[in-house]
């Protein structure tokens, strides 16, 4: 069997035990019940996809999924397609924004090369993971991006770089990506999942003047028109018009609670990669953070329709895992708050009067 | 002359220099301009407060003022008042939600007492810095708050701690409080400062129920109509209604700007600090950040009459300078972004095609 068949069926219901327990130990520390406010839901929703009502603590990493996308020679970024390859070393190489953020909050990042157009596998970058499922995707203006075999295989890079950082001792995960025109490909998926109009999604990537986001919208609309007759499923949104990092981070996605790690995803793209996760497997949000609200676009409607609510607002729309790295720190802090913080009875500390 | 004097009188200009400065290498960063949003923004005012434009990174550090309420003779607090000097020894102990966050960010922690009810300082606890204003304010609802000379002394007691940190380098200063009841305190300086009814702005403070939460507005609304002729500035405002700790968080909003140091705001009672600030020196929230959206009473109505926009909004009401803590995180990420992302030139990353 496949290791996406194993992984769909491993995963288990939410721990309600452990989220009550979680909660009795919150509500026993010297703070007004409740006044932590969000740090306190998502320590109860951290116990309850780890299973664990001690919620402990572990060191968080950052998964960070390059590729490339045949969408680019439609001109719908700003930037040239050379610059993928160029940042993909630069994030290996520590000089990115999510490198810079990870070493600050002493993330364990992989970064993992899944289809970049040029190959450099032969001679390669310090500190990239070489997972290769093609050298870019086909360009789903005129062709689907991907085989379903490819699909798959992206699917699983993801699945197996989460189960190697779970074995590791991660206890959040989180995703980020970088490849040109990958906010093309995000807007066709989250479009045709959420049902929102590529104009109402399509932003400006990378820098887009307005003209270029009304082409980059034509394409978009062109494309789903093209290929509407394939839009039925997850798998088959991603062969379409998906790309070889979406579906990593899906894979991600969908790991994460099939090994009881819950993932946090980062903005535009990566939130069109949880949405077609989600298609896979319905239900699967609860296990997820969503860690900002990004200004690409649409990505606030697009959370807005997914119903889900986001960690930070921060006009961030970066990439990288950069939104991701900032939310987990959020959350980090909240467990340290549970493990830490005294207790009523331990401090001294009276109670309510009334 | 006095440090009040002073200090109003030291107060620069922003940098308009700096900020152009640190806005230029910031678009040298291999990221698309703009793309790390509120990050960015961030970083060019902190420039310009800070009149460096190489914005400079240095250690953060909060002082909470601890101090007591006659007001809560009126039974406006979930709380006892013994809970105000437990928790003095419990966040200078290290059991407090500060503490563990100071602990976590490598925050100087300074934990003032500047007018709590019962006075240790005859036999100390560890940590605690003794700047006591009185044995805890009158209560407002029959007499002022403060004097006028009570209220220029917890306003300097902030100027003092304010100017300590920064000669130890502090880059940024938070401010936090604790003192049972002045979350009715606070209702009523922002009442009187931002014109909005204390029905719209009192909240459950520690916990109250619907019935307290009634009463509470009752008071305040009593107290501001007793007090009416006196709510004419900063000073008087703060004189009449106010808390010790209000007015030392107060003096370290009016310091950070003299010193070139962002003070960093927290909460509901922190923000009536700082409204008090500005009263008395118009223009002060640019020296300013605003922490987070509180979910005590009307923060975010109060924060929408004073024109500023907050950093964060987690749904937290604890106080302590806990929001600021974590805001603060954000601020020092942005400047670890600034100084060590690589630049296009430095990464050999090519620049915008269109």
């Amino acid at each position: 069997m496949g290791l996406l068949e194993d992984t769909l069926r491993a995963i288990a219901p939410l721990d309600a035990e452990a989220e009550r327990a979680a909660a009795a130990h919150l509500d026993s520390l010297t703070k007004p019940p409740g006044s932590l406010g969000y740090l306190e839901k998502a320590v109860r929703r951290y116990a309850a996809i780890r299973g664990d009502g001690a919620a402990q603590k572990g060191r968080g990493a950052i998964a960070v999924f390059v590729a490339d996308h045949g969408i680019a020679d439609e001109g719908v970024s700003a930037f040239p397609q050379a610059v993928t390859v160029e940042m993909l070393r630069n994030i290996a190489g520590g000089g990115a924004a999510i490198s810079v953020l990870a070493r600050r909050f002493g993330l364990d990042l992989r970064v993992v090369d899944v289809g970049v157009k040029t190959d450099t596998s032969a001679a390669p970058f310090a500190g990239v993971i070489y997972r290769r499922i093609g050298a870019g995707t086909a360009n789903f203006a005129r062709n689907r991006a991907m085989t379903p075999e490819q699909v798959t295989g992206a699917l699983e890079v993801g699945i197996a770089i989460a189960r190697d950082l779970a074995k590791g001792g991660a206890n959040l995960i989180g995703i980020g990506e970088m490849g040109i025109a990958n906010s093309t490909s995000a807007a066709a998926v989250l479009s045709a999942i959420a049902r929102i109009a590529p104009a109402e999604l399509a932003g400006r990537g990378t820098g887009l003047d307005d003209a270029g986001v009304r082409h980059k919208v034509r394409v978009i609309e062109r494309a789903l028109e093209f290929h509407r007759t394939s839009l039925t499923s997850g798998e088959s949104i991603l062969s379409a018009v998906g790309g070889f990092e979406i579906a990593a981070m899906a894979g991600v996605c969908l790991a994460g609670p099939a090994l009881r790690v819950p993932v946090v995803v980062d903005g535009f793209i990566a939130t069109a990669a949880a949405a077609a996760a989600e298609k896979i497997y319905p239900g699967l949000f609860e296990y997820l953070f969503f860690s900002h609200r990004s200004a690409e676009g649409g990505h606030a409607l697009a959370l807005e329709k997914l119903g889900v609510r986001p960690i930070l607002d921060l006009d961030m729309r970066l990439g990288e895992g950069t939104g991701a790295a900032l939310a987990m720190n959020v959350l980090q802090s909240a467990l340290d708050l549970f493990h830490s913080m005294a207790t009523f009875s331990s401090a001294g500390v009276s109670g309510k009067v009334r």
